[in-house]
């Protein structure tokens, strides 16, 4: 037995979209990587800011004594003071250097977190569709995730929150900007939201965390603005990461931010703090955390995820697809056409899709079948050459 | 409840060496940083060598597109194809990139190891004394640590080992150059452990792994060599960072590097990448991974650590203490002296230490009371001013 047996189911369970990246890989090596509309992968094709390039040549050249060593597993303090500026800003509250702990990424941030709150058996409650792996996050940890149906236009339906929680619920969890929807949650949900859990906990005496994961926080379209969380709900705890802002994913860098008027944040910071540590992240990479701090002015052109949207949202008009709007992130969740008024099948469509070079990510994936995820943070020229292909393909495919 | 229960039980537990590090901070304040003999931590001193500096500078300044995005999850073919060959003559077995999967530095390799070969209920032997996170970093996913007591000259006892297995054994987990005690373990140590698993395996059919944790190869006194595990045993896994063969613990980089020739090896493999994703690590820091490539003949100046080593024990037996001569790594493991021929007790030595603001671990914090840990990863001068202090110590001790 080379490996244990869940971990051989999980490792069968994947294998889908494992299957896709290998698909595409074939595809390009075939046809010519030019040649390939692949929108399955989030890696965001944008440079960092040059702001970052010049920060990391000057930090990586002066190279003080000790600069690559140990520093407190929550991270610089002085790196956390800064970002705690910029995250207490954008969150409406007052926030200090010891209300964060600086991750590796908001994957490892998540884990950090679940490892913190979840007693085994506890669960977190997720609105579908959703990032498949927080599934993994949640499970790790003894949790399990409740899922939860969406609004159609994949706003939180509160209602659908409110009656799934139990004793047991440790957490809601929100994704805003969405994967994969591009959604923004409105300030009104986030409103709503804290009143049911407001309501729940003075009932049941658990209040119920809010977790929201913010990667795509920078990454808005139309003057959006996304709603803060901290300053909403008393028990919330904010993650994200640097890896779509500045561009950052294989570096590894973002931070946890816990509410500052969380009854019992003592505790719970030192939890992070301890979760950092025995779950082997020991601490964020210590060069980029001090390069992030130097950033908080800084993101990505988020004019040209603009234009890709409008450019993509014409393909699929061109080609009569029906999608949901994104109003942040860099993906764009696409109905499977059908000939009866029901949703198509996205595997289906997805197989059929790669006839015409066209890679997207099938909706059950995300827990929403009948739907499919195209990324679009890929080059202006891959999208609009796809028009043709998207065509055709709608075309033969009822 | 802010934290899950057992979390609070563990920062409950974990607390013992957290005061200590409060009270050295607060015995610096009170007296200066360079009046107090701070052996309390094993974080290296030694900058990084020379090379490592002038390679981080190329790569931040040429930084080619994409040099800060995703890779896959194993980390860049390039760098596991560099390392693999450095790896495999070190532990005698031909290794390719795929063999290899680059990790948020050795805690969280190790996390992914466990992960990846733990069946809940599962056992992982360890032979005392250990690091004391290895504990959790087994249960983090389900596993139990299995104490085993070491020789009294703190080798392995094979036959400890072999009276522990049972059919729930996942692996047996060594760590050579050792800490806390610095013995490094011979060629027949690791010949005789192959041969236990072996016959072990072959009458239970599970064949333990035998899981080597290495971060301390490079660091080794007086021309010993740290005899190899992958070429011992068929299935045996490696795990190390440059935390200390480089001086690199805040950048967290390291790999797992698995024996070439184990049964099932693609499941394993597979298992590890999929451990490193989901538990939230995603990769390994991409700039780091590009920077130890480049540095395969590079180490730190392990003669200071030698010289240090030598002014330690001079330090000791100047004050008339017993300890473990080290062979590797930067630590020494004390005797505590008492009245009897019993040892004495660990906490009440330390805390009688710091009277002479000298601070060393308690062996309890490794399961070995009646011993205390001192790192030598400081600057010569501190060692040799202790001298008095140490004498002093123990003159008025018993």
């Amino acid at each position: 037995m080379a490996v244990a047996e869940y971990v051989r189911e999980a490792l069968a369970g994947s294998s889908v979209i494992r299957k896709l990246f290998e698909e595409g890989a074939a595809l390009k090596k075939l046809h010519g990587s030019g040649k390939v509309f692949d929108f399955s992968i989030g890696n965001p094709d944008l440079e960092p800011p040059p702001a970052f390039h010049e920060t990391l040549v000057r930090l990586a050249t002066c190279d003080a004594a000790g600069s690559h060593g140990y520093m407190p597993n929550a991270g610089y303090p002085a790196v956390r003071e800064a970002l705690s500026k910029k995250c207490g800003s954008e969150q409406g509250v007052t926030l200090n250097a010891d209300d964060l702990v600086m991750s590796v990424g908001a994957a490892g941030g998540l884990n950090c977190v679940f490892k913190s709150i979840i007693n085994p058996g506890d669960e977190v409650i997720v609105s579908k569709p959703y990032f498949m792996e927080y599934r993994t996050y949640i499970a790790n940890h003894g949790g399990k995730l409740v899922e939860v149906d969406s609004l159609p236009d994949f706003n939180l339906d509160i209602n659908a929150v409110r009656k799934a929680l139990t004793p047991r619920t440790a957490a809601v969890m929100i994704n805003t900007p969405h994967n994969p929807t591009g959604r923004v949650y409105p300030e009104e949900t986030i409103t709503a939201l804290a009143a049911a859990l407001n309501e729940y906990g003075k009932k049941s005496m658990r209040f119920p965390y809010l977790v929201s994961d913010e990667p795509y926080r920078e990454i808005v379209y139309d003057n959006i603005e996304v709603a803060p969380v901290l300053c909403a709900y008393q028990n919330s705890i904010v993650v994200t990461s640097y890896s779509k802002s500045l561009s950052l994913p294989g570096e590894r860098i973002g931070y946890i931010a816990v509410n500052p008027s969380t009854p019992d944040k003592q505790n719970l910071i030192a939890a992070l703090i301890w979760a950092t540590r025995v779950l082997g992240f020991v601490n964020a990479p210590a060069l980029m955390q001090r390069c992030v701090a130097e950033l908080t002015a800084e993101k990505v052109a988020v004019d040209i995820y603009a234009e890709r949207r409008d450019a993509f949202i014409k393909v699929l008009d061109g080609a009569g697809l029906k999608y949901s709007r994104p109003q942040g992130a860099f993906y764009i969740f696409c109905k499977v056409p059908s000939k009866t008024a029901a949703l198509g099948d996205d595997n289906t469509f997805s197989d059929h899709l790669k006839k015409y070079l066209i890679l997207g990510v099938p909706g059950s994936g995300f827990a929403a079948p009948g739907w499919l995820r195209f990324a679009y943070c890929v080059s202006s020229k891959i999208i609009s050459a796809s028009a043709d292909a998207f065509k055709k393909a709608v075309g033969t495919y009822l």
